[in-house]
């Protein structure tokens, strides 16, 4: 378990990673836009029955989950409260926006993803519709679909009046933190893409960028096929 | 339907709310707590299918969510987002507290509620289970208990290290903004709050102010009984 190599860290910035949460990709992304040095430790979700439950790991995150980050002794968990904090503190590089009101455009493209999208395709959500409501492979699909169609819409719609090469304008912000990892599940997950062009193509954009390939699942040390 | 009151508004900022939506709730406390003018504009979730999915309001929030912001011409979606636009606009009264760190925290209570818990108690994915799932009611109690549950017991976890009369220290802050209303569903969907006294106690100290009371879903004028 991943905790016990805390000694030996090499820098002062650690990420607690499953390398296919869509979360923890989201701060994978920005700490390599910035640039900020950082050890990535893993956390597998699924072995011996998730180590995120195990009573270290929940001493750094309660809600038993990944992202967590930890600097300076602190422990922060939830990706956008991670991704608000590296922008506090490592203003290089900036994911968010000068004025208030795009600022506020780019934040609200990070949470239709962040709680319109990804709890519904959380491993904890499917795995409880599988038990308490056997649920069948179908259904689950279509639940997913159901709630990543909605969001994909919405975003559709908010990218043809704001975006340009990136979610909002030029500028590589938390939007695109957020897109790239949505639009790897949703390809993991089946959900056809075919109406959202402007989706398509801002990921496209992004993942030409090193900073973004750098911090996809493929390329972790935990990285293990499906 | 609200949006046709637009040209009568006495403020310069608009809110669009239900009276039962948690998430418009939380930005009802933050509004009155900075004591900013503001009109409010109910938008019934469930009356002639819902009036937020009209083609006028979709154009303000494509989510055809509550809550929006209209502040200057500029709509904003996204309950978090919008407390997040507030504290960028109206400093006075903050609602984060000075250092990275601590706002880092403050956030992390915030997303726990936020994408831990609310979305799973959204009418729209309750309407899902009822409908393609054919849930009974008792499901859907186990489903909404599982969650908030989970989410209580991980802020409790928090408070236990960082509250005093408020989620963070003697702050009112935004997880206060976002904790009243999810205590107030958890209520409403008869979720046990035993295991919780942290919650409860913040929850009491908090509704002692005005400020939070006049945002109480009993008090707005959209207000039915259930």
């Amino acid at each position: 378990m991943g905790l016990r190599h805390i000694g030996i860290m090499e820098n002062n910035i650690q990420l607690y990673s499953y390398f296919r949460s869509s979360s923890a990709y989201r701060v994978r992304i920005a700490l390599n836009i910035k640039d900020i040095p950082h050890d990535i430790i893993p956390i597998h979700l699924l072995k011996n029955g998730g180590e995120q439950y195990s009573e270290d790991y929940k001493k750094l995150n309660p809600s038993a989950q990944v992202p967590t980050l930890v600097h300076n002794g602190n422990a922060i968990g939830q990706s956008l409260a991670i991704l608000e904090y590296l922008e506090d503190v490592f203003p290089q590089n900036p994911l968010l926006p000068k004025t208030a009101a795009d600022r506020a455009m780019v934040r609200q493209m990070c949470e239709i993803i962040n709680s319109g999208m990804q709890p519904f395709q959380n491993i904890s959500v499917t795995q409880f519709l599988s038990g308490a409501f056997n649920s069948t492979e179908d259904q689950k699909k279509q639940w997913m679909a159901t709630w990543l169609h909605r969001g994909f819409e919405s975003l559709e719609t908010l990218y043809k009046h704001h975006a340009g090469m990136y979610s909002f304008g030029d500028q590589f912000t938390n939007a695109d933190c957020c897109l790239v990892p949505q639009i790897f599940s949703a390809n993991r997950f089946g959900v056809d893409l075919t109406s959202y062009p402007k989706a398509k193509q801002i990921y496209e954009n992004c993942i030409k960028l090193k900073a973004v390939l750098k911090a996809s699942p493929e390329q972790q040390s935990d990285y293990q096929k499906a």
